[in-house]
Parts: structure tokens; sequence; C-alpha cells
């Protein structure tokens, strides 16, 4: 029985957050540093850009958490610390920053660092804003919203959500913050999420959990195709829960996989929802499929296209776009065999059969996809396997947040 | 010895063209059907799309051409004719219409449609115009003209040219026209470009130099990433310039793919700077590579980047993003070697040494980036190879242009 419960990366028990402003930016309503701390030890596990150019923090928190284990994380936006010269001197130098400001070891820390590629980043500010962060840690609602806030950059919305799970009759939390909204199309992890747990869980089975998790969360996902340097996604399980330590597959771990799936899947949606500029959702579902990697690509192809993404902000149903990116996607199937319907609070229509257009109202149609959130529907009458993908309509807005972002 | 020349496809000897407005678009000032003849068979050849959902146009062409000759080319703007039931019938219709009124053999003439999918063809605009499209086949700049400005879809400029060059002390001519401005990620051939010219060669040379040719021109270009359901390449050969027949690799083939070169180069350079909304051509050159397939995979997923892309129109430096695309490029490179410049008629600016950004002045960047053609020119560091890339950069008025295509 999972249930979605208020409080973020604050929810599970033992974890404090915080967030503020130290200056790294210059707009000083917009915090910029945020801390997550777990109150004892705890497992933990990460996965990482597949990007060739990777920030430093990367290659400090794959340090600090090769043993399996962390007890703090922190991020700052306004600047990634990737392509500078001395980058992991300076992410090193943000962990002992933690060590001295609350006892937790450096080694224990992960880094993490988001916003203009290749500027040098001083250490100055966050040393100069350590104590603040550190003073105002809080468990619960307050403490997550600073955090998830100081993360974000060209985010709307701050993103983060938590649930309730059983594991061997013992209620475990997790919950999550996660930021995204421009160079989103992960691949391996995504973007900057951060995720708690008090579920006592072996590292091996963590990674586990996680890397199963991510083919079909943030890898389904994608805002502009662009993979950033600084992707990560991270997770610390301090096992305060009380529940037997999950060591291997079975019942337990299943649980514990279903809660990851219920927190990523929603940072999914907020993630893709936000995207730049974007002004709907769009959930693209595909069935039918002879295999499970002919579903997932199909549906990635779709929400990936900049035809589709940009009929999708006219609410114009030109299902053909949607043909041709299944069509290009190197996806094996059978063109002669594929409906594609559109779905949303307003209504649905199916608008091609068997490959080919049908007659359909286009009134009826552009009330459908005049939703905030649109799902197209793909049927491949192939075989069982299915798969969803979570992307966004490509606006004027879009091109507006990137075309001069650093200055 | 090449040089350019006016007159497009109709600049070799012996071809005529023509293109009116026949109906299949409301828009009676918009020409939408175009011809293009060889007074005599020419040997022929083409590459088409990769998409899996390809045109009837396609499937109508590769059997008419499957002999290596071909002597007309037909083709429609305003309707794709693809993803229709009745597809195939269609475009061998079409193929017959031209035998009724010029007296070529359906069976030689090359097909092909632009506009949108799935929705139905009507044979009978086609029939209407056709009286009027043969009577006014013309040599020279009209002729080439006419059915280069009958071809064009979202494009504001017509795309043609053409050249001269010597094979054994013969001078050949070749000439293409192109359509293409948006859905354009050509994967095997492009859009649609149809090239003429006067040389005699054999049919399995000529396809050789097409299929050559593209690797380094049409598939080196991006408008936005997505794969045409109809790109189609062809060309047709007709000997009226009285050279040898090449039938081998050597000096003469060597001269013709030269002269062919100079043709698509061109060709792409027009679609990329006519890209949905663009503002100005990027070209991106790339040297240094350990070999020719990284310095292609290098260019392409920088001019493919939607966020570098959005930097251009800006004129925003971010080199960040060139960085990052080549990142994830799945490239082999040393990212510790990669220098970056920009380079425009505006003048020139280093911004990345080594892997690590450089001092430099935001003011001279931004007067560099303003042109309407950037060069961004990486150097790997690593090799002799090189490669270049046409995009273009991604503006408000792409997603205005394709919002609401089909209405």
């Amino acid at each position: 029985m999972i249930q979605k419960v208020s409080g973020g990366v604050c929810a599970p028990k033992g974890f404090k957050a915080n967030g503020v402003h130290c200056g790294i930016r210059k707009n000083k309503t917009k915090k910029d540093l945020a801390l997550i701390v777990s109150e004892c030890r705890a497992t933990a596990a990460a996965v990482y850009t597949t990007n060739l150019v990777k920030g430093a923090p990367i290659a400090v928190t794959k340090a600090h958490i090769a043993d399996g284990f962390a007890q703090a994380m922190i991020c700052n936006s306004g600047n990634a610390n990737t392509c500078n010269a001395n980058g992991v001197e300076i992410a090193e130098g943000m962990s002992a920053l933690v060590e001295q400001a609350i006892g937790v070891a450096a080694a224990d820390v992960i880094v993490a660092s988001t916003g203009v590629i290749g500027q040098p980043l001083s250490l100055e500010p966050i040393e100069g804003g350590m104590a603040e962060l550190a003073a105002g840690l809080e468990s619960g609602e307050v403490g997550s919203d600073n955090a998830a806030t100081a993360i974000m950059t060209t985010d709307t919305v701050k993103k983060e959500v938590a649930c309730t799970f059983e594991v061997d009759g013992v209620t475990c939390t997790l919950g999550g913050i996660a930021k995204g909204s421009g160079m989103i199309h992960p691949n391996m992890a995504t973007m900057l999420v951060f995720l708690t747990t008090d579920a006592a869980i072996s590292p091996a089975m963590l990674k586990k959990a996680i890397l199963s998790d991510i083919q079909d969360s943030f890898h389904m996902m994608s805002v502009d195709g662009d993979t950033s340097t600084n992707d990560m996604l991270s997770i610390m399980a301090n096992g305060l829960a009380g529940n037997a330590e999950i060591t291997e597959e079975g019942e337990a771990f299943d649980a514990f996989c279903l809660g990851l799936q219920t927190v990523t899947n929603e940072l999914c949606r907020m993630i893709a929802k936000d995207g730049e500029g974007a002004t709907k959702l769009i959930e693209c579902h595909v069935d039918g499929a002879a295999d499970k990697g002919t579903a997932r690509t199909v549906a990635k192809s779709v929400i990936c296209s900049s035809l589709f993404k940009s009929a999708m902000y006219g609410a114009d149903a030109n299902w053909g776009r949607v043909l041709c990116a299944i069509g290009y996607s190197g996806a094996d199937v059978d063109v002669s065999k594929i409906d594609v319907d559109f779905v949303s609070s307003n209504g649905m229509i199916s608008v091609c059969r068997d490959g080919s257009g049908i007659p359909f109202s286009e009134e009826i149609a552009k009330e459908v996809l005049t939703a905030d959130e649109v799902k197209v529907m793909i049927g491949l009458n192939s075989g069982e396997e299915s798969a969803v993908a979570w992307g966004c309509d490509l606006t004027y807005d879009y091109v507006k947040i990137n075309a001069d972002y650093r200055t």
C-alpha cells in the first residue's frame, strides 16, 4: 500500500535540509546553496550523466560514495563547475566546508553543481553561507522546501514528492527533490535528483534498485534532446525506519522498488511539465510492442520530435508527425498496424488506424489537445509490451529562455 | 576548373522544366506541380529517406529507376501522399499522366511529393494542370525557376544552383534544385533534391557518386532533427555533353564528383540557411579528428543541439553548450584538448582552449555572432581528419511555423 505524503526529502526519518542564498547568483531573492543531511551514515548510490564532458562534482561524488556510504549532500545552483581547470579542487572544497560546519566527514558528502558551464566557481560565497545553511537545517516540509528551491535554475516550480510503503510490515518512507527544466534528455541519470529514504537496504541492492528504476523513469523523459554535463541522481538510505536490511531480491526489494518508482515517475512528470517554456505535459503511451526495447524507442522518439512538440503547442492533431517520428526511431515496427489516439481531461479522439488517417472532428481534436496534460496513445498491435515517456511542447518561450542564458 | 553558372536544372544541355499551380494548394498564387524532362533517356540514380514510414512516391520511383534509367521527374507540393491507402496508385497515376502529356514512358518517370502526411491526394487537379505544365516546358533560367518555385513548401527562398566542370577536356554541366526547410535531418537522402547533368556516366558510377557525396553533404545538415518520410535525392545524366561515358573510377569520375559536390554543398548551405524560422546559417567545422567518423559525429552533434541553436539565435557565445554537445555525441574525443572559436564576416573570437574557457570580450563575441552566417570552429587536436556540418539557429518562428502547419 503506497501513499503519497508531504515533506519531500525530509519525509523519511532522520533527514534535515536547508537552502540559502550565499551569493553565487547575483539575484539575492534566489537561493543558490542546498544541504541535505542524515542523522546517521546511510547507504548511498548514484547514477551520472553519460556525457563525456562531466562536471567536476561528479568525479568527487563518485570517489566519495565508492564505499557505498554517504551522510550529506551539498548542491549549488548558478554555476555548473564544469570545464574549469580547478573544478575538482573546488568540489572537494565544498565537501570540506560541510565537514567544518556540521561534522560529517568530507568523504561522506555527495556534491553537485548546476548552472553555467565554463565559468570559474569561487569557494568564497559558499564558505560565507555555510554557517547560515547549517544553522537553518530543519526536518519536515520547511527543510525540504528550502533545499528544493535552492537547486532550481530555470525551473518555474519546485519539484518534491514523497511516499510511504511497507517492507515486511514496517512503514518506510522515500522522498525526493529534483531540478531540471532545460538541457533535459537524460542518458543514464538525469538532471539533479536527490532521494532520501529511511528504509534499510544494502549498498548493492540500493544501486540495483536505482539502475533498474531509471530505465523506465528518467531515461524516458526528454525536454530538448540535450544531455547535460552535470546530470546526477543520488539516494541515501539511512535505515531508521527499522526494517530488516534488504540484502537480496524478493518481496521486500520489490516493495522498495515500487516506492522508488512512485517517487521517480512523479518527479519525471513534474520535470517534463516544467520543461523550459512548456505549456503542457506530453505523455506518450505505447502498447502492443513485440518487446520492451521497441516500446521504449517508439515512445522516446515521439516525445523528442521537435515537429510533434511544436504541433502540440499549437494543439494541432498532426498525427502524421507521430508516424514520422516512429518511422525514423530505428524501432522495427509494422507501420500498417499502427493506431494513434489523443487523450486528455477534455476527452479523447482517434486519428489513425492501421497506419492510415481516419476522418475526425478537428474541433474535438483541438479541444482534447488544449488541456495542460495530453496523452498520445500509440498501439503497435504486434505484441504485449508497453512503455511510457514524458515530454513537453516546444514553444516560443523555450527559445527565449535559451537565446541568452548566460547574461 | 569548376565554375558556377545560372540555369539550375536547365543549365545542362537537353533539359527543360516547368512549374504551375494546379490546385492541390488552395492558395492560387503558389505553384504546386513541377516537371523536369530530358530530351533523351538518361542514366538515373536516387537515394531515399531511411524513415520506415515512406511516402508512396518513393516505392514507385524505386521501381521506375531499377533499370538505371529515367527521362522525367514530376513532383507536387501541398500533399506528401504518405500514409494513404491508395498512395501507390496515385503515384503511378502521376507517372501515367506524364506519359499521356509528353510521351515519356511512365516507367521512366521519377515521382515525388511533399506536404502534409496522411491526407488523401486526388489525381484530379494534377490531371487538370498537365496540359499547361507540358505546354510551358522551357530550357534555361525560366524553366528551372518555375520548377524550383513549385516544389517549395515552407521554404522562403528557392534553391537552385549549377556549375560546369571538365571531363577529359569536355565541358559538362550539373545543376540542381531543392526544397527543404523543416523536418530536416536527412538520413540517407534529404528533402527533395533533383539534379540533372549532361555528363555521360554509367548507372553504376552515377549511383556510386551520389552515395559517396551525400556522406559529406546532405547527411551533414540538420534543421530540426526530424527525418522526413519523403526525403529523396535523384539525378538524371543524359550524356549530351559528349564526353566519353564514365564507367570506372579515375580522373574523369573524380572530376564528375567534384562538380557534384559543388552543387550539393551549395544546396546544403541554402537549405540550412532557409531552415524554418532561421535567422542565420551555422557552419560547424571540425578538424584535428583522429578519424573521419569522429569529425562527422562531432560536427553533426553540435549543429543539432537545441540549446546551442538557441544560443546562436541570441548571439550568445555560450561555448559550454558546444562542449556539452560534443560530450554527448558518442564520439571518442579527449575533452582536455578541445579548442573552440567563432568566425564570421564580422571577425573572429577564441573562447575555449584545451577544454577550458579563456577570457574573451563579450562585445566582440556578440559582434561576431550577429552575422547571418556564423562558423563554429572546433579543433580536436588529435589527428588529421576534418568535417563540416550545416545547420541554423532555433527561433520563435520555427515554433510558430510548426505549431499549426496543417490549417
